[in-house]
């Protein structure tokens, strides 16, 4: 693996970033074509998950990817979907070299598309910057394994605290700080939130300030479906609501809410809310591969007993509202530090004043 | 004010930090001589306070000093003390300018030194880099005003606590997150608890991991005196103690830690606990700058009520405790965010894995 290649994959890496939201149920792919050094074509997963990125990319190179290298952040699909196979187009456009960052796991590729190149005569490379493309890939691989990624968002004071004990909220943090909390929000394919977080604000959940290319779905786990119907049920026409209820929820209010066009999922209830495993798999199900959690406390601490939770994202005001405030998290009943959660700083950023910290679970496959 | 002067000064202030917790009750400067563009003598104020930082560059200039000019991080002294005044140190070398920050407020200086200065026919330039030479003398500015400057210190988990319900706390944060709280307390002239944390840990408070210039002064706040008779008495010959204690604390008590050679301190009770505007006054008459606080929730609680926390110096760890471990901060009792005390992020670091993130009071003198 030469500088080049690296330096090429990063740039298919970059590309490829710009699907994360957007592109679920497919994974978000970035392709970059060179020919004798020159970047001919760049292309990356479009909204809703077609053209793919490679696709795109020949588009765009034309009749200069004859003899060129394409590097691909992921192994180029080998089944014919809606649109023939990438591997076959790379195959068909002449090109004489494909550098990939790692294997498809998914079923229908899984090292079939590698094969068909190569058994065309095309050169195949794989696994540059495989570590890199695994991690920005996280969401696909986790919904392969069964369940989405998920990132779990608190907003607090200095002090850990979410809100002053009569519920007081805003603001905490810093109108930057809010601010991108839409901008990751674009990044998921899915906002959820706990039926308390959803009476106590009835929060829009869509992301605003600037226009998405795609509205992450939104998502209320509320197991009697006992939600205001207020803000949340007069924009199901901008953004997908989703709404997980248990067994008990009365079947005027599921009915209520499908009026409005947003969708139920009826689930098992554990502990006295949804059983998250269950809701996981259901949204995986759905295509999902990327879920960004904003609370309310409740409801991310049975997230985080379930084990779910692989991403933390903090962002910490300098302001103080003491211990009579309201904890960012629910109870987790641990008898021992050895059994706390643990993960590891991913990244660093001061916005608007307030710190912005993302961390990783440390033990992920 | 040219560029020129400003690298001078900015290395006088670099210099007169290395004195933070080591030079109380004086002030920490820093002064650097040069001649010709050449640096000629460098000193800061050493440990206990003296000798000065101009005597100390002065000496070290020689007569290189004669038609230099001095840049020193604050007014040079104006009356003798145990030693003869910075100001006239600095006319009997022949010094021909002299740049200072800014204008010492203690009354004992207050323009006297600029003015000696001028008097023997020295150019006097004051006010070059004047915020930065504030910033780092603000325990001392702080100590003028009646008391000392007071930093809280809280190691959290992710979600803002210290300990499990149980109590168990070791480890929550990293090894050289660990070490880097005895570097900060080396910066301290004293370290300061409640009598809560002295009774739970019995903890040393002392620098370790590497050999001070000055143990700070160890500070518990405890209205009975009722604190284990263990590490922390065995050690007051490491490093001094200081007990403040209310009126209710028993004469028995109170004798046999003056025994070990303990300082006590009697002071009003209000709330429950000692008077936090009392002790502060009472620690800034013993010559205390800067007190490094490090807990427990009560008694921090205590101190934010006051509103004598001037910065706020968090590590945040990537461990996830949940809401029945222990919070970080007692009650504060706001009933609108508008009064929750605001802080300004200062600096961010990560080490060791865990953020390190330090905050100042938005208003502040």
């Amino acid at each position: 693996m030469s500088e080049t290649d690296r330096r090429f994959m990063a740039l298919a890496l970059s590309l490829a970033s710009r699907g994360l939201g957007n592109v679920w149920p497919n994974p978000a792919v970035g392709c970059v074509i060179v020919n004798e050094g020159r970047i001919v074509g760049r292309g990356w997963t479009q909204p809703g998950g077609r053209p793919h990125a490679e696709r795109r990319a020949l588009d765009q190179a034309g009749g200069a990817a004859r003899g060129a290298t394409a590097y691909v952040s992921l192994e180029p699909c080998a089944h014919t979907g809606h649109t023939p196979p990438c591997a076959a187009g790379l195959i068909e456009a002449g090109v004489s070299r494909v550098v990939s960052a790692f294997e498809d796991p998914d079923p229908r590729v899984a090292g079939k598309g590698h094969a068909m190149l190569r058994a065309a005569g095309v050169t195949v490379d794989v696994g540059v910057m495989e570590a890199e493309a695994r991690a920005l890939q996280a969401g696909f691989l986790s919904r392969l394994r069964g369940r989405p990624w998920v990132a779990l968002k608190l907003a607090t004071s200095f002090d850990g605290r979410i809100a002053l004990a009569n519920g007081e909220s805003q603001w905490i943090t810093s109108a930057p700080a809010r601010a991108r909390v839409h901008a990751l929000r674009a990044r998921f394919d899915a906002v959820l939130v706990g039926g308390g977080t959803a009476r106590a604000d009835d929060p829009l959940l869509t992301v605003r300030n600037f226009r998405p290319l795609r509205q992450p779905a939104r998502i209320v786990a509320s197991t009697r479906l006992d939600l205001p119907r207020g803000r949340l049920a007069a924009s199901v026409g901008e953004a997908p609501l989703w709404l997980l209820h248990g067994p008990e929820a009365a079947a005027e209010a599921r009915d209520w809410w499908r009026g409005t066009g947003a969708e139920t999922v009826a689930l098992p209830v554990e502990d006295g809310g949804i059983a998250v495993a269950a809701a996981m798999e259901a949204l995986a199900a759905r295509g999902l591969t990327r879920v960004f959690c904003e609370g309310g406390g409740a409801f991310a601490a049975a997230l985080m007993r379930a084990g779910v939770v692989d991403e933390l994202i903090g962002f910490t005001a300098g302001a103080v509202l003491g211990g009579d405030a309201r904890a960012s998290l629910g109870p987790l009943g641990l008898t021992q530090l050895a059994q706390a959660p643990r993960y590891n700083l991913h990244d660093v950023q001061v916005i608007g004043g307030d710190v912005l910290h993302r961390w990783r679970r440390q033990t992920q496959a």
